[in-house]
Order: C-alpha cells, then structure tokens, then sequence
C-alpha cells in the first residue's frame, strides 16, 4: 500500500478473489454502564468503535479472525469502500483496504472459510472515537483533551467489541507493527480467548530508534505553528506541514536502504535533469516521500498521529512479566508465529527473534520465521505474496 | 561535540596541550578582479572568507595540514574563541573547537610540528560568505537569492585562500562526513597540492537514505509557516521550528542503534517517572533529541542548512571519471587513507570501502581502516583516542 500507487494493480470489487464492496459498521461500546476506563487512569465517554468484517460467522461461532491495524491504517482491512464517497475518504476510491492482497475469498485469510474482523482503534480518525471526535463536555472536538491510550486499551475495548458481537474465543489474531503488538497484547491479556497469534514485523517493545524517531515526528506537529495546541480543526490552517514532514520521516524507517537504492538510487526526476537545481523537488527519492506526505496530510489527523505513536512508545509485553518477558509469556496459552523482515531496521528481526525466544525459554509453541526482504518494515504490507502462504499455512495447521 | 555536554572535559586554554585563545580572521576572496564564479553557473561577489590557522607555518611553507569541516562545523576547530562574547557566539563560552581532541600541541595532528588551517565554507552561517550575508545589489540579506553552491565551489575557494596566504602544497588535507568529501575533492581537483588525503566517514556519493533525509530536513524548514521564502531575517520569528526538526531528525542518522540502546534505552527522564505521561519529553532519548535541536537553532541558520544539504546531496567524487570512480581516482597523487567508523549508516563502511577499492584499482597508494563503533557516524568527531592515531600515523609516515 505504502509503495506507491501508479504501477499497483488491485483486485476490482467484481472480483471473485474480492471481499467486494464493503460497508463499515459503528457500535457505541458501553461497559457496565460507566465511560469506559483507561489504562493511564481516565475514562472516556462515549466511545463508539468503527469496524468491518468479512466472510461468514459460523453458526458455532468458532471461525472468526481479528486483524489488528498499525499506525495509519484502519479498519478497512480489504475490498472497496461503498460509502468512500459520501463519507469524504475519497482516497479509498483509488484502491481498495489495506491487506486486499491478503484477505479475501481464496486468499491467504480465506473469507470463504473464515470471518475477518477489524475495528479501528481509540484515539484514530477513522470512525472510533478519537481527539477529532466532539467532546459532549463541550460540544467541542477533544483535541488535546482526549485522554492518552495505550495498546492495552485498545485491545481491552476490541474484547468488549467482541463481546458484543458474541465471539468468544478467536481463532486467530494477526497484525503487522502496531498491529502485532495488538495481536501480542490480545494473546497476553486473554489468553483464553486467543487460539492463535500472529505477529508480523513486530516486537515486545519500541526500540530506542524507534522511541527517537517518534519523538521528532511529534515535535514536527507540536512546533507547527498551525497546531495551536490540538484546536486547529475550525481553522483553515491545520497544521499540515508538521505532520507531513512526520510522515516524510517516518516513511523512510518504513524502507530499507537496499530497497531504496534500487527504487530510487540517485536519480534526479526526468524534467530536473535540464533544470538548474534549487530546493525543489530533484531526486527521485524526494518526490517520493513528497508524495507521501502530502498524500498522508488528506487522510490523516494530527492530533491522532500524537496520540497513536505515544501508545506505540509505551508499548511494553515485559509488563505482563513485571518487566520479564519470558514471565510475560508464561500467560500465554496460543500458539505463536512471530515473522520479522530481514531488512526491517524499525522492528529489527534480533528484536523479533528475541520474543520467538522468550515465547521457548516459557515453554510455548512458537514459529519463527525471518523472511529474506528487501522493502524493509514495509514487508508486511508488500510481501503478501511471501507472508500470505505463512499466514494460511499457520492458520490452517492450528487445530482446536 | 554532538554528544552532550553534561560529562565531557574539555582541555581549558592555559593547558599545555590547547592551541589556547583562537581568533579567527576574515579574508576578502578576490579572483582577477572579477566576481567569483560558481560551478553551476553563476557567480557571486564579494567572497569573504572566515579562518583559523593554529601553530606555525614553516620558512618552507611544507608543514600546511588543511582541515575540512561538516555541515554544522566552521572553521574553528580547536581552542577557545576569545572574541565569542562580541561575536555573539556565545556557545563556544562553553566548549572549545569542533576537533580540539585532535588538533594542538601534541595532540594527534600536532601543531608544535603543523600549520594547521581551516575555513568556513561558502554558504555558511559562521564568517564565510552565506544567504544571511548582504547582498550588495540589494543591501539586505540574500536568502534564497543567494546561489546555490558544491563542494568543488567550497574547494576552490579554499585553494584562492591557500594561494592568498601563500600555500601551494598542502602536507595533508583531512576531514571528516561532508569535510571527507572536500578532502577527496582537493586530491582529485588539485592533484599536484596534495600530499596526503584523509577521508573519515565519507563516501564517493550520498546515499539514496542520506539524500532522503537532507530531503525531509529541507522539507521542515521549508514548509516553517515561518520560513518566508528565505526572507526571516528581519522577522521576529525565524523558522526554529523546521529548522530544529530537521536538527533532530539528522542527528539520529548521526547516532546508531547499539549506541542509543546503551545511552538512553527507553530510560524515562526521571522527573517523568511520577508524573502522568503526556506529549511533552518524556523519554531521556526525547530530552537528548530536544536538547539538541534547541542548541542547533542558536547557532545555526535555516537557509545556510538548505545550501549545505543540497551541495552534499550533488556531490560525487565520480564526476571527474565521467561516473566511473576508477577513473576519477587515477587523478589522484596524493597518499589517501580511508577510514570508516563500523556502526555508521550515513556513511557507511561498504560505501567507504568502495572508495578505498576504487583508489586500489586506479593503482593508488590507499589504506583502509573500518573502526569497531557504537556511536555511529559521530565516530569521528568523538572517537578520537582512536582515529587520533591513525590520523597521526599515517601523516607523520608520509614523505614528500
């Protein structure tokens, strides 16, 4: 998805191999009653949960797979947005949700056996309540007043989903990056309720580069002088430039240097090669990520940007352990696949490889598998046709 | 230098081994009589030129030992500036030259035994002519009216200040990053005035990442509601903001993994432990990033980053072989030693030992040293006790 749109051909809604057309649905999570409490010790209400699904729930209700996004995505995992139109997300008219390649009838998650579930998370901009959502305290956007939330949050209100929804025990969960941090935290949190776990290009925690990467990113929003402290969405201003230069950043720890050498080496763009240089866009590279930002800045909200990548710094697995992660995985009762990306430096594979380790030293049945790549982080959502026969094969091994 | 200030001690000025209270000088560049004339086109006038020179210059004239400075360095690069109160420099109160562990009285590059000169270059903030300069045709600043420079317009203004002050040869010409660049630009531009060459953590080219990087760095500071199109001279507001995200997001390409994990892992700042998270520093690698791109922006000019970045992101030393380095490299007489720092990805070691490859297939004398290092690309601002004696040894080895 990541990798630029203009050769990329996707699968039409009339497929056979496609979902189709899709339909997101919108559910008001109320839990006992009360707003629903966070990790960090607030509580927020209401909170509505935007999520899609696809296939068909079995009548025993023992073939649902919850797939997790990561930071950008949402819960459009696959198909065509029917209502992209309506709803203002005109980019989703381009290209359909972002896993296509992997769920769907025939594909690697199968819809034809089993029932995908994806909700966005807390605190996003997609349809679940989130800091550009309307706080009922003020009939205002929350902004900055959105309370922190943490994986283990979002993760605790797709269970109340679930519960909702009736669906007791998954047969798996799956999600890349952030995502796979979901699907760790939901094999951790519910044990009971998790068959099967996949995490792809993921580890237990953010590493330090990680951590300083998300650090400027946040700073580039913070500092743009059109932020005006989270308050921008009634202005004509939003802070636009911060967060595109966020993402411009980010995308690079998205790829690989291999990757970008033979993408873009140094290759000046084709009308720059008779122009005199100046500070506009000349290499290639540049109006790649150029691209990106402002690609990014149509879809995206600022103040979710802040409150996702916080989520993604506190992220730590070794908390169900008191800080060991091999005591963390003893709570453990799914099988594990843990799939990292060779070239991956965001989610490196030693970082991988040490929870697929942690997962054996706790006497769990892990998979671990290093996929050669060369598209870096990215590798989750590009390398379907790599990933995907892992995922099935795992998927359709796990017996219950 | 770019390490921190907090347990660094620094050799005070009475020491024995400081070149002790420097004062720079400033020499007008004047090149038969007409306006200095710039490799993509245009030309410019005046030039002035800032330099320091520290220990003696020879009756000979054969003990000049040129040392070229990085895209944030200047030209003082040892002892203390005892004009920085009335200059307004007041960061070098604080710490002495850029390289002062490496140039003094016998120190690595031994100013008892060299001469030792170096200049800010053109399009810098720090003396030397830049975009923050008068425009004589207009009276007030350049800005982005100021032409765009290369690190062959940076060498051959040095050899006009050499020719001024009466060097024809130099002993040796070292730097390192984007001074390794001038260093091996000098070898191959002026092959008859070098003697020994010293390129530390530089490459033939810029790599599609580092051009990546340079390219989000300009994109902050360019799209600073407060840039102005250059023109922020005058204003109250500069564009700190950009140019300090673009500080920070370069200086994690400066550091490497192994050495942030060790440094700063996922330490909370202690003043955080107690207090609920928010979006402000939290993290001590957030404090350090902070903290960095503060201290860059009072010493530092957003236009002058723009120019500098861009001439590094043009620079290849294979222009001189029509794209074939070999063929560049048969150029050269010098004597050249390579020498890349283990853990650097900005300039990193493959692309060092191409250098070093292509220097040995055009049957040049080369030595190629990779250090072990944990501190990235910064090795060789803060590696000194070890790149200090391959520096010595390898000047004090060569003949002429």
């Amino acid at each position: 998805m990541r990798m630029g749109t203009s050769q990329r051909k996707y699968d039409p809604p009339d497929s056979p191999t496609s979902v189709g057309w899709t339909e997101a649905k919108t559910i008001r999570i109320v839990e006992e009653g009360r707003p629903f409490r966070l990790e960090l010790g607030k509580s927020i209400a209401p909170v509505d949960v935007e999520y899609e699904t696809y296939g068909e729930l079995s009548s025993a209700r023992d073939n649902a797979v919850l797939v997790l996004h990561a930071l950008s995505g949402d819960a459009h995992v696959a198909g065509w947005d029917r209502r992209a139109k309506e709803t203002g997300r005109l980019w989703r008219l381009r290209k359909p949700g972002w896993w296509d390649g992997m769920v769907g009838p025939g594909k690697f998650i199968d819809t034809r056996r089993w029932w995908v579930l994806c909700s966005n998370v807390l605190g996003s901009c997609y349809g679940t309540t989130g800091p550009s959502s309307i706080d009922p305290r003020t009939g205002q956007p929350y902004g900055l007043r959105f309370p922190l939330v943490t994986v283990g949050d979002w993760v605790r209100l797709q269970a109340r989903l679930a519960d909702a929804l009736g669906i007791r025990k998954f047969r798996a969960v799956v999600g890349g990056s952030l995502g796979g941090q979901q699907a760790l935290e939901w094999a951790l949190r519910y044990p009971d309720r998790v068959e099967n776990c996949i995490v792809l290009a993921s580890t237990p925690r953010l590493s330090t580069l990680g951590l300083a990467f998300n650090a400027v990113g946040r700073h580039a929003i913070l500092s743009d002088p059109n932020f005006h402290h989270g308050d921008y969405y009634d202005r004509e201003v939003k802070p636009d430039a911060g967060l595109a230069v966020a993402r411009m950043m980010a995308h690079i720890t998205y790829l690989c240097e291999h990757g970008m050498d033979v993408k873009f080496g140094r290759r000046l763009r084709p009308d720059r090669q008779s122009k005199p240089m100046d500070f506009g866009i000349a290499f290639e590279v540049e109006s790649y990520l150029h691209h990106q930002g402002r690609a990014f800045v149509e879809r995206f909200d600022a103040n979710s940007y802040l409150y996702i990548t916080r989520a993604m710094d506190l992220y730590d697995a070794a908390a169900w352990g008191r800080g060991d992660l091999v005591r963390a995985c003893r709570r453990i009762r799914a099988r594990t696949m843990v799939v990292s990306f060779s070239s991956d430096w965001l989610y490196p594979p030693a970082q991988c490889r040490e929870l697929a380790l942690a997962l054996c030293k706790a006497g769990k049945t892990v998979t671990y598998v290093d996929l050669p790549s060369n598209v870096g982080h990215d590798g989750f959502l590009v390398q379907i046709a790599e990933v995907g026969p892992l995922v099935r094969a795992f998927l359709e091994s796990g017996g219950s």
